[in-house]
């Protein structure tokens, strides 16, 4: 494939980085351990910040640890175009998860830099603190208090299985930083990710254009039976807590699957991930079952259809069972549609290149859906094999890294030399 | 009712033996605490002998802590007729399980003695040790020795989770005895147990005429999928382990109730009473689920039948949603007839009392279930409410006690008279 273009970034360079910095926190199984205020997320973010600095960069921190490298624009008033993802990862995570958005975004800084392009707006490559939520509960918390969707006091008290809360980490690790956090004028946000699902790799293209981030609902839910002795209990006298949470694991993916359950392109989701039994013991009737549902959608229309009828549906199947169900929502997340002109940048730029593309929803949440709150943002996606993230083997082809690199620092140039009405 | 007998045991008498040592061990919420070997226990077993030999009766101890206490014949080498249970308990159980057979022995001795009756046999109650199988791993350890279905050197090595052998406990609280734990011949053995389970209290019966103990299967089940992320995997891609288990759960629930699934006689049993769910995180599809299955009839084909079908049904399920599934077979029980001769005693002192009898299977395994497998054994059970056990709920009304305790006596005295060809 030829890349249409003689503004290149640079895949190899790319590359090396990203396994540089994969380094910290390496795993024996190739991943990465890189948990969020911790001292290899101190390495990596210090490391980070040499890089940027080796170009001239200015680094800003704010009070959530949010790092911004600026470079600056031709002209230094207009609001800068925002770039970036984050360098935290899962305790058993992969290489790319968050790092290649940032170290692409950094690549695209050096490239810049290479061919002495000044853009007319400033360009910023931001770190967020705490993407992955694993250490503090809370996922994409240094974006989220960025954008105004959490309270900045709630998220900094919260503590970590040691008892440590938020704001000590940062202290310990030197990135409390003396900038207030919130949601400064900018004039767009770009995130790189890999799509942590198979429907780029099933379908043979190399860049997704995020057009939004699915509608989401999350139940905890609780049947509740009796029970007895497996052995002498017939089954008329059963209440029998397990058979109503299995016939629900059930429901739930029956109602998945209403939308087609053949191609990848299927919108439906839907998923029983936690599932505790009690008294779990082999030879007693379960009389209680706690677990957890969640179903997900492009569509807002088709999770709020679900939210109206599911719960109903529920109950019918725990009281044909003589057992009872406790329903509880524990969040419902609209659809987060991105910013028309920030996705048309990024489809421009795949078409301009020449790679294979397609419009996508993102499954995941990221940085990047909190931002679309309040600045126009857009998410490009690279593919990784078989779809496969949070794991130590997660994986991603250099020619794969280089081409969202390659994306983004065309959709980035493009929106920073905009012209301004 | 008319008890329809002029040697009448002592119900008052029965009762309050029974609440007094229900105090040795009993927990706040009304239950009993005497796990097997325990100080508790010990102190049970003490007020047990000091009762026995309060009548004259002579304890022997054997080499596994189990206790019989004789009443001498008018035929000493006769070989003695056995009766009783156990004393120990579960961590949350019931004054009654166990204790039942035992202290109504208790009140056939006193009455035999009262009323200076000479049986031709001699007759032996016996206290075996660790029914419950709660602290060692092993129920029925006692009556598995005695009847030569376990090796003693083996069952004393067991180990309890504090890392204490069953040798030490014995030895501990006393009652490492010097006799041989072995079978030596017996004519018979009757064992008095509150039912577990509803039958009686459904049909109205003080009296269930217990003919033998069901066949069983038990198996270990792991489904193997793929972990993937709840929200981008679409559902062609996935491979729901939860879902092909709450699949089997379905199925073992079918089989049981194909012998239908309205009256409390309906002889089916399935049960998946141990789930475990891997990762077991809110939003991971679940790669991995361990379980237990188990089925029970009183009908040895119907077990045969479920275990020549049941593996390749189960099998089906798992392939048909892409995942793996191994079942191994943990033990395989047969179903364990009671002598005919024996059950006959029972029916006949039932119908001679007047109370309302059933024939039954046992669904639970008792100590008689291992001695039938060596003497002559017979089973007597009570109702109990709700047919609720091994909780601290666990209730019987002192009608019921004294009921099958007459019984007991009526059966234990005819065998002990019989004569011998």
């Amino acid at each position: 494939m030829t890349v249409r273009t003689n503004q290149r970034i640079d895949g190899t360079r790319l590359w090396d980085s990203l396994m540089e910095i994969a380094k910290i926190g390496a795993t024996p199984k190739g991943g990465v351990k890189r948990l969020t205020l911790s001292e290899e997320d101190r390495q990596g973010r210090l490391l980070f910040q040499s890089w940027c600095e080796a170009l001239g960069l200015k680094v800003r921190v704010d009070s959530m640890g949010n790092m911004f490298a600026r470079r600056e624009g031709r002209d230094p008033t207009r609001p800068p175009v925002l770039m970036g993802s984050h360098l935290d990862s899962q305790p058993t995570g992969g290489k790319f998860d968050g790092a290649l958005g940032v170290i692409a975004g950094l690549e695209v800084m050096r490239t810049l830099h290479d061919l002495n392009i000044v853009t007319e707006a400033p360009i910023e490559l931001v770190n967020w603190t705490d993407e992955e939520g694993c250490r503090f509960g809370r996922a994409m918390m240094g974006s989220a208090v960025w954008s105004g969707l959490e309270r900045e006091e709630s998220m900094k008290a919260r503590r970590d299985e040691d008892g440590v809360i938020v704001a000590t980490a940062l202290q310990e690790i030197g990135f409390a930083g003396p900038e207030p956090c919130a949601s400064f004028p900018a004039d767009a946000m770009f995130e790189l990710h890999i799509e942590q699902g198979p429907l780029l790799e099933a379908g043979g293209e190399k860049i997704g254009i995020v057009t939004g981030a699915q509608a989401q609902i999350w139940y905890e839910a609780e049947v509740t039976g009796f029970d007895s002795h497996a052995g002498t209990t017939p089954p008329v006298a059963r209440r029998d807590a397990l058979l109503t949470a299995a016939r629900i694991v059930e429901l739930v993916d029956a109602i998945m699957r209403e939308e087609g359950d053949t191609k990848v392109t299927d919108p439906g989701r839907g998923t029983v991930g936690r599932f505790t039994v009690y008294p779990n013991s082999p030879n007693v009737i379960p009389g209680r079952v706690r677990f957890n549902v969640e179903f997900r959608n492009v569509s807002e229309a088709r999770i709020a259809e679900i939210a109206a009828t599911f719960p109903a549906r529920a109950q019918a199947l725990a009281e044909a069972n003589r057992t009872n169900l406790t329903l509880n929502t524990v969040f419902r997340v609209p659809a987060q549609p991105f910013d028309a002109d920030c996705v048309a940048l990024v489809e421009q730029a795949a078409a301009k290149l020449g790679y294979p593309a397609r419009r996508m929803v993102s499954g995941a949440g990221h940085d990047a859906v909190h931002t679309a709150s309040c600045i126009p943002t857009a998410m490009i996606f690279t593919p990784c094999k078989d779809g496969l993230s949070h794991n130590e083997a997660e994986s991603i082809a250099p020619d794969e890294a280089e081409a969202g690199a390659q994306v983004l620092f065309e959709a980035v140039l493009a929106r920073a030399n905009r012209a301004i009405k």
